[in-house]
């Protein structure tokens, strides 16, 4: 079993992982920029050391420093959360090489899942419904109008090298498809190193529905159900709930299935999402990306199927078999997660940093807070602007959402603005409240303003 | 459906039944002494008045000032909480006078269940097991004399009208008997206008095991699991779970069915504790009380049932049937309570009032925190030293435990002392840990110096 590890890190998913090694009885090492001498991580566990300045390239993504305060601290494993070096393969290879365990998957399938034409393919052949579209990389313009006359318009092109809503573009006639292979290529040539683009259908109208997997290095994987995010503004995540209102139990178990034989198929381990694009009118499913790491969303799974999934992270790392099997899964009640960012919704959601004078999270019956955040802390600019994770678990969706207003009326952050007051006009918006939308929420609807 | 509830209550009980309400979109009344302008129960309620000085026989308990707030604001119910007026079946007649609905069962049931010899002669009539005894009051000490060499020493001697550790004597010889019978007679007559008292076999090393029992208008009742309140200083619960390490399947379902039908027998209804006196070496349980009441340590029932008890009981209230039956009721996991008293446990818990001038509760998953405490708090010195109530919920007990100490670790109460060095010492015990222990557990071990 991983006796000491050492937390790439900062933040809530850092406090969180610190958390879950402290019930499993392991040594803990906190890492920080010189931004974060006060960051609650560092505060809590076992060990801190300072690994560089403020910016992210020279501290959280400085592998060096990490390596050797791993090395120097005599820490078995590295987990790196999400974000920073969590889907670097390179830095997984680094830690075999240095005889370290990388709580994550290997090298091989990060990099398989993160290349999005070798992701695709993989699927293709695994039989993971993909979406219609070439295979892998287009060579030419020409290869691009003859797919798209065959699909029909709209269709999407895609950076192979892109990921986050970058090298994307969509056309919706043969001069826009022309045009924008032509600027894509260049684009992702100067951004990524790599030219390759690829077609696929556009599908408009959709949900996004992924499902959390957790394999073993024993050939085992399971699914844990689904996650409905289709609450996204400029493709960020807001909102998170489980189960998605738009699957049925056909549905679900089907796409629970697509999930683990797309782990199965690169040979996958430790906790991961496949992400899909659901289209809720045709009720099909298509393979969109794999997340080799664990997601900010993970507790609303966690609630509802009541597993530990950074405790199953770790000891599957440590070479454990899966603690369960797809039998023993069960799945109870309805999980919702805010996403609570220091960013004013008032103005554009404009980052908010500075000093959290008074702070009081919510707390009672079915109310989870993950976050690193404390009165008199200062929240530093030049990290990701999510402060709280807030999460309720309810026997029903409707409990869940009343559960969530009582508990974002009663969360007090004083001192920054905060995405509270989206969250609590989104909770009370009829059209989310019936369960039927799609990604297109936040375009269609002035929340704010409503 | 009740519309608007008064909270006769103060501290993390009018906070939780504040949750229940808005979460079930009920408004919300809160009263206060003018100790209590700055308390979070008056800040988070819809309403609030002051209802009286400082002094509880003042304010929480001033009838008049509570029923006419009531009257005054349109609201239908009153949740007297636990304290104060919730056991007072004066109070619950009052009430009904008024046309407010009590949120507790009947002044008949109270009563019934209040006065000790009537509710032992009831309990033996419906066929609880009640610890072998007199039947209701002694005549006189040849009757208690003559009993106690029947039954062989040591026997207690209890006041018909105490409760709460007043009014009981224990005597091992006939002479203690003697002094004993005449001594608490004096003293019950002069402190509670009731001479009357009743002998019982008295059982020295057991469990205190307790029963949640729901029960409704329409003659349905149902047992939601016991909880072990073992751990006990002076007769005062410090830390709570469930379920009971003593307990197997069967005594439990016994257990389960005998506290229903004490309930039955009363005409119970809402939300009810059968408190039992478990006797683990002969696996023999006897009735030693029911709490006519929510109860501090309700939480770790919900946490294993996943029923919110505060919602059933308003719902109760307003004349619904209970949500669920018997076959219904599932148990999941372990829950493990701890009292977080403003006390000194270095200096024989001597209260330990004053502001709170950091306040971080502990959070993540499976931790639950019941509190009224923030930062900048002053707690009055005037009512009960608890503040607040960490709750955890594990797969298993050894898990519970290992998360308990995790987030005792991290609570962070400054400005004052409190109990959380105790509960600390106490968690790492390996007698606690072993699960094995009684009543006499902070007698026999010196958990401080350990």
């Amino acid at each position: 079993m991983i006796k000491k590890v050492l937390i790439a890190n900062r933040g809530e998913i850092a406090v969180r992982i610190i958390r879950a090694c402290k019930e499993l009885g392991i040594e803990t090492v906190a890492v920080y920029s010189e931004a974060d001498k006060e960051a609650l991580h560092v505060q809590i566990a076992d060990e801190a050391y300072c690994i560089g300045p403020k910016l992210s390239k020279d501290s959280y993504l400085n592998t060096t420093n990490i390596i050797s305060t791993a090395k120097k601290t005599g820490s078995d494993a590295i987990h790196p959360g999400y974000g920073f070096l969590a889907e670097n393969a390179n830095f997984a290879e680094l830690c075999r090489e240095c005889n370290i365990i990388f709580i994550g998957p290997s090298p091989e399938a990060i990099n398989k899942m993160g290349t999005k034409d070798v992701a695709r393919e993989t699927m293709r052949k695994a039989g993971v419904p993909i979406v219609p579209g070439s295979k892998g990389i287009i060579k030419d313009t020409d290869e691009g109008v003859a797919l798209a006359n065959e699909m029909g318009y709209p269709v999407i092109i895609k950076a192979t090298a892109g990921g986050g809503g970058k090298g994307i573009r969509v056309a919706r006639t043969e001069e826009d498809l022309i045009k924008g292979i032509n600027i894509t290529q260049q684009e992702a040539a100067t951004a990524f190193g790599n030219p390759g683009v690829y077609i696929e259908k556009f599908i408009e109208d959709f949900r996004h529905v992924e499902i959390q997997v957790m394999a073993d290095n024993h050939g085992n994987a399971i699914h844990l159900g689904e996650r409905d995010c289709s609450i996204q503004r400029r493709l960020q995540k807001l909102v998170e709930e489980t189960p998605s209102p738009a699957l049925d139990g056909e549905i679900r178990a089907e796409m629970g299935q697509a999930a683990v034989t797309a782990a199965l198929a690169v040979n996958y381990s430790g906790a991961g999402t496949v992400e899909f694009i659901y289209d809720y009118v045709n009720r099909k499913y298509y393979f969109m990306e794999m997340n080799t790491r664990i997601q900010v969303e993970h507790p609303v799974t966690e609630m509802v199927t009541g597993v530990d999934l950074i405790k199953e992270q770790i000891k599957v790392a440590s070479g454990d078999k899966l603690s369960l099997s797809q039998e023993d899964v069960t799945f109870n009640g309805w999980s919702i997660e805010c996403r609570i960012n220091a960013e004013n919704p008032e103005k554009n959601f404009m980052p908010s940093a500075g000093k959290i004078h008074m702070y009081l999270p919510p707390g009672g019956y079915g109310v989870r807070v993950d976050s690193a955040a404390y009165p008199g802390y200062s929240i530093p600019p030049y990290y990701d602007s999510m402060i709280a994770k807030l999460i309720v678990h309810a026997p029903t969706r409707d409990e869940a959402i009343e559960k969530m207003k009582r508990a974002l009326g009663e969360f007090v952050i004083e001192g920054i603005s905060t995405t509270i007051p989206f969250h609590i006009k989104l909770l009370q918006h009829e059209q989310f409240v019936s369960g039927e939308f799609n990604t297109k929420f936040l375009e269609i609807y002035d929340v704010m303003n409503s």
